[in-house]
């Protein structure tokens, strides 16, 4: 417990309040009917995404800069990150009126880079790993006295994330459990320092992907609790549970189609772990949904998947006599049963398909699970061959 | 202006708020960053995507059901539309103990229609088109003397819409400019006369979808306004402006990414028309967002077409010599160039290819439409003749 000598306090995370005020906003809540219907209990929803730069980490980075010493303010702050951490240190440091390097690899999403430059930092693309871009900032610091903010492993960061957990007592004052991302560490360290102090009672569940999680949840997936949150999440959460891909997939779709809330992978760990009936306990729960900024070309295969999984979408193969008339046949009979054709593809040849065949690819919008089966039943009593592909 | 005779006043609309309080929801507003910007002025979004059912069309419905007569309470009340009319009708229904019946076309999306039910309403699917659905609503109110809830119609369902009028006034006082969408009207014209009242100043615009926008904007297409949204309108709106597909598809795209909001496209018409620089006037801009329900196959689709006219997703066709190691030498040297390749179709047959030749159809994600020009030039220069097909 030795690291937890420097934990922040819940005076410190009132402070940071005092401090953030008018500048990072205070985001609603919202009990959501999809979610209190599939657990049983009131579910209510921290709508963190709604943050400026779209998630909580300008609260800390706001808290961090107004800390600084007018020497430290002329000589600027560093961030290695082109993700959530860098666009808030971003933000907060032109709020602030300081000057901001990020150093991000070569590689880094141009839409991240871009918004780090557009709230006004220099952005500094150097490396092909993210070690290249940290060597590069603590260079900075070195050479020009620069601060550099860590993104978790610093008591004023995590004070500035505690916020959340004062908002929450006072937001939904009866939860009996708040479920919390755990990535750094930082978000969930400073939730549950507010909240232990404020209502004791509280369940206080941490939620961290699976390490198969790479792909969807990357915002929390490279990042591991420090020494600094893992002493504080060790002494003051009651649970840990973890989720993986499938879960925090679904747990978007429902998101964005019944919240109408775009949330990022590890903003939405805390839904996903709900819907797989890992949060426990009874009475209300509060989740906070941490981020909504999830790269376009994710979301649109997230979404396409979650849809395939609940029988909306239906990719198939089947083959056609290869003479006209044949392909739109076809097509009249599936329109007869109702199934939606978004795309046809037409292969005339291939090593299994006979000589008089066509092989024919078609995606369709279909209702549901029940609509695929009779869909596929339909076929094959007309005499098609066919396979269902996702 | 016969029809006006019976347009809600000021007063029916502060009677509304009081019955709708803790019911609806009083939806927060957004300062956009993102769309400031664009526009070079403040633009503030009402987010009414985040109300109950996720439209506002809620509003209208409750204040109606709220004033029922008891006797009309017993016979229950009736709608035709799968949509977010219905939607609300069958949620506002079972909030106030009122039996509602929800009739739609056969074909109406499934995930619509189980929202209905969902929300406790009977939903009777029935004909093929929109007026069969009309004519059973009409022969239920004639057997049972159910209540016909008109979409808008209707001074009360008008007056439940002009709450978000209220809302504004208050949350957005320094507002020049208000922009609304105008679909049958109901919305435009509540609102309106709310801030006709409160900020009589302050500049009114209607934006409807233009006539090509049948797609996207399916909310708002299908309704013209009615005779006495009309008149209304007619009076106190300064300006109606049209926006067309593309500009929606954009809007929405924006919204989803930088602001975290998921908005269908009758929604999204006035974000549309600000950034077509439709909206005149030059003072803080508030803009109402009226809903959130977008079918996420369309969803996929609108992002993927945002995401391509950005110079985001790049889809190409090209040939290689049909023998083992060019198609693997190809995708080298698009790795090359930070092409990320989503998918790769092999077309080995087809009129216009050369026998010893196969032809590729490559779909890369790129970072915008400087690296989309850097990398079909790279492969020209390599030798490859290029088609770019989106």
């Amino acid at each position: 417990m030795k690291a937890t000598e420097t934990a922040p306090t819940a005076a410190d995370i009132r402070d940071a309040r005092e401090r953030i005020a008018g500048v990072a906003r205070e985001t609603p809540v919202y009990s959501s009917e999809t979610f209190s219907r599939i657990a049983g209990r009131d579910v209510w929803l921290k709508a963190e995404n709604l943050q400026r730069t779209g998630a909580f980490k300008v609260r800390g980075a706001v808290n961090r800069l107004a800390t600084l010493t007018e020497s430290e303010r002329e000589a600027g702050v560093v961030a290695a990150s082109a993700g959530n951490h860098g666009q808030a240190v971003a933000w907060a440091a032109r709020q602030a009126g300081v000057n901001a390097r990020i150093y991000v690899p070569q590689d880094a999403p141009m839409s991240k880079v871009e918004a780090c430059r557009t709230y006004g930092a220099e952005t500094v693309m150097v490396g092909e790993r993210f070690e290249d871009a940290m060597a590069s900032a603590r260079a900075d610091v070195e050479e020009r006295h620069a601060t550099f903010i860590h993104p978790f492993e610093d008591p004023i960061v995590i004070a500035g994330q505690g916020t959340i957990g004062l908002e929450l007592a006072e937001q939904v004052a009866d939860a009996e459990t708040v479920v919390i991302p755990v990535g750094g560490g930082g978000l969930a360290a400073g939730i549950a320092i507010a909240i232990r102090e404020l209502r004791p009672d509280v369940r206080l569940v941490g939620v961290q992907a699976g390490l198969s999680g790479f792909t969807i949840a990357d915002g929390i997936f490279v990042k591991q609790p420090g020494e600094l949150t893992m002493a504080i999440l060790d002494d003051v959460l009651e649970e840990m549970v973890e989720v993986d891909d499938e879960a925090i997939s679904e747990a978007i779709v429902l998101l964005l189609e019944r919240s109408k809330l775009v949330v990022e992978g590890a903003g939405a760990v805390g839904v996903a772990a709900l819907l797989g009936g890992k949060i426990g306990g009874t009475g209300p729960v509060a989740i906070v949904l941490s981020g909504g900024n999830i790269d376009p070309t994710l979301l649109i295969s997230v979404v396409r998947h979650g849809l395939t999984l609940d029988g909306r979408y239906l990719v198939l193969r089947t083959r056609i006599a290869d003479r006209p008339g044949e392909l739109v046949k076809l097509l009249e009979l599936i329109a007869q049963e109702r199934g939606n054709v978004v795309s046809v593809e037409h292969h005339r040849e291939g090593m299994d398909v006979p000589v008089a065949q066509t092989e024919v690819e078609l995606t369709l919008i279909t209702r549901d699970q029940e609509h695929v089966a009779v869909l596929l039943a339909a076929m094959k009593s007309w005499g098609y061959e066919v396979e269902r592909l996702k």
